[in-house]
């Protein structure tokens, strides 16, 4: 492979495209979950595939956490659409040379999860090979209220938020997040909304994925930008921040007058939410102070 | 691990069904696809993950068929429940010292068999790895007429069909079969089908899968059961139609009257059907002479 996996995407995308001639489609690839038009409610739909080595390290890891993870990343998909999560199915390539509780111990972690977020583990299928451990989870979840939030409706003048801090999601949150689903759903219920993604790939390369679907640009307040902290107490840095990736925090966007009621909203379920910068009629993502924001964001390695 | 596979997806099954909690569920694991009680229509939601090495070998493979094949099992599982295809999601793990023209074809493969059956490819993760390529389809689809066809309903004294040919898949036809879709919905709104299954492990294997889930048990016509042929126009043996796997043809059953009728009936879509036995109130697959069938069925292995 010497094509990039972003321009591989982009000719699997057009292909995908071409197959929609029954025009189900409201939403097809390049939101955070597929959108489909269903009598008695839309339909969302999407899938993560993780793997060893990749997404997280079997060797070293508790079994159950991955599990969870491969849930939780497809329950973000999810909150990014403010959905309510309904179904999955969980398909495993097992390698052989594991100790039998392993798989058992990842499929615990992952309905242990379930059943936290009322989600039905309704199928999948399991294999075993002379590989590395493979998960994919696809999730179907159901629309609320106006019809799921998109990431192409941010307009110049909106202010920007995200759910928590960021960054060094590699320590461990990774594989500990809780999805936003019942701040995303408390947000569009009380708040026109234009504009949602969830932070996988860093809040950098995820605002750039909205302002490419909405038009624009964005100017973000360095300050203003939360960060994790290290072990030792000490924050991350701001490219840590925008880079790092995984955070499966919500960055959303709602009108300026909207911002102002939600910055004194005592009954969003979340912890402290943070009003990051705001959309901007010119291209481009900066900083407030004017200096230019070239951070490409996360490509996933091995962690 | 020493656990076989059949004893893990035991208790994997188990571990999911403890997370339906909402009730959502009218079939979960151990048919052909889930069935969720959803308003405006049940919905069908199933997962099939092909591996290289396992279900297909990518080296000596035209990267279209192995596409192709990734999306037909799961039209097969929907087709075996005499639903429509809706859409589908593709997670792909991608060997990185593969030429770039590789993946492109498979998903060529996938998205031409997509149009023909008008299922819409709508999301899915792609992955570049240093390993065997991996592909995953999670598939939706309605339910038709009178709601799916389950594997539990078939009855003492009902006859037993398959809608052709079966063993030697591994000469090619699993890379090339036609999921048996209209003929499953022609047969659901024309007779009262009373189980159904389509046959990825083995006839002898998926049959028991529909006597333990219906009750009872089967009577085989040795001479009924439809031999594909090798290449040298020989025909296979008894025991590689009843194991080899693959075929991907539906095997079902309905009352004997309706049996009558279906044998004359020149509006089925598909080829020649082929009644091959009855349903017995004592357990146990034997053929009419009384002999036991012991074979135990496909499992999977390299191809």
């Amino acid at each position: 492979m010497t094509l990039p996996e972003t321009r591989l995407i982009e000719k699997i995308k057009k292909m995908a495209a071409g197959t929609d001639s029954r025009k189900r489609l409201i939403t097809g690839i390049g939101d955070d979950t597929a959108v489909l038009k269903r009598p008695g409610g839309n339909l969302l739909f999407a899938a993560d595939m993780l793997m060893d080595g990749t997404h997280f390290n079997l060797q070293g890891t508790e079994p159950e956490l991955i599990g969870r993870k491969a849930l939780a990343v497809n329950l973000s998909d999810i909150a990014a659409m403010a959905g309510i999560p309904l179904a999955v199915t969980v398909s495993l390539a097992i390698p052989d040379n594991i100790p039998d509780d392993i798989p058992l111990r990842i499929m615990s972690g992952l309905s242990d999860l379930a059943k936290e977020y009322e989600v039905t583990v309704c199928g999948g299928d399991t294999n075993i090979w002379k590989n590395p451990l493979v998960i994919d989870v696809a999730v179907i979840g159901e629309a609320t209220g106006r019809g799921p939030v998109l990431r192409g409706g941010a307009q110049p003048g909106d202010h920007i938020f995200v759910t928590g801090p960021l960054g060094l999601s590699i320590l461990g949150r990774h594989l500990r997040f809780c999805p936003r689903l019942s701040e995303a759903q408390y947000l569009h219920k009380n708040y026109l909304l234009t504009s949602m993604i969830d932070i996988s790939d860093g809040l950098a390369k995820d605002l750039r994925h909205v302002l490419e679907m909405s038009g624009g640009g964005a100017t973000l307040n360095r300050e203003s930008i939360p960060l994790n902290r290290n072990p030792d107490g000490s924050e991350c840095s701001i490219d840590q921040a925008l880079a790092d990736g995984e955070d499966f925090e919500l960055c959303f966007t709602v009108a300026r007058d909207a911002a102002e009621i939600l910055k004194r909203d005592t009954g969003y379920p979340g912890g402290p939410l943070h009003e990051i910068g705001v959309i901007t009629p010119e291209r481009g993502l900066r900083f407030a102070d004017g200096q230019e924001i070239t951070i490409s964001g996360y490509e996933h390695g091995v962690r």
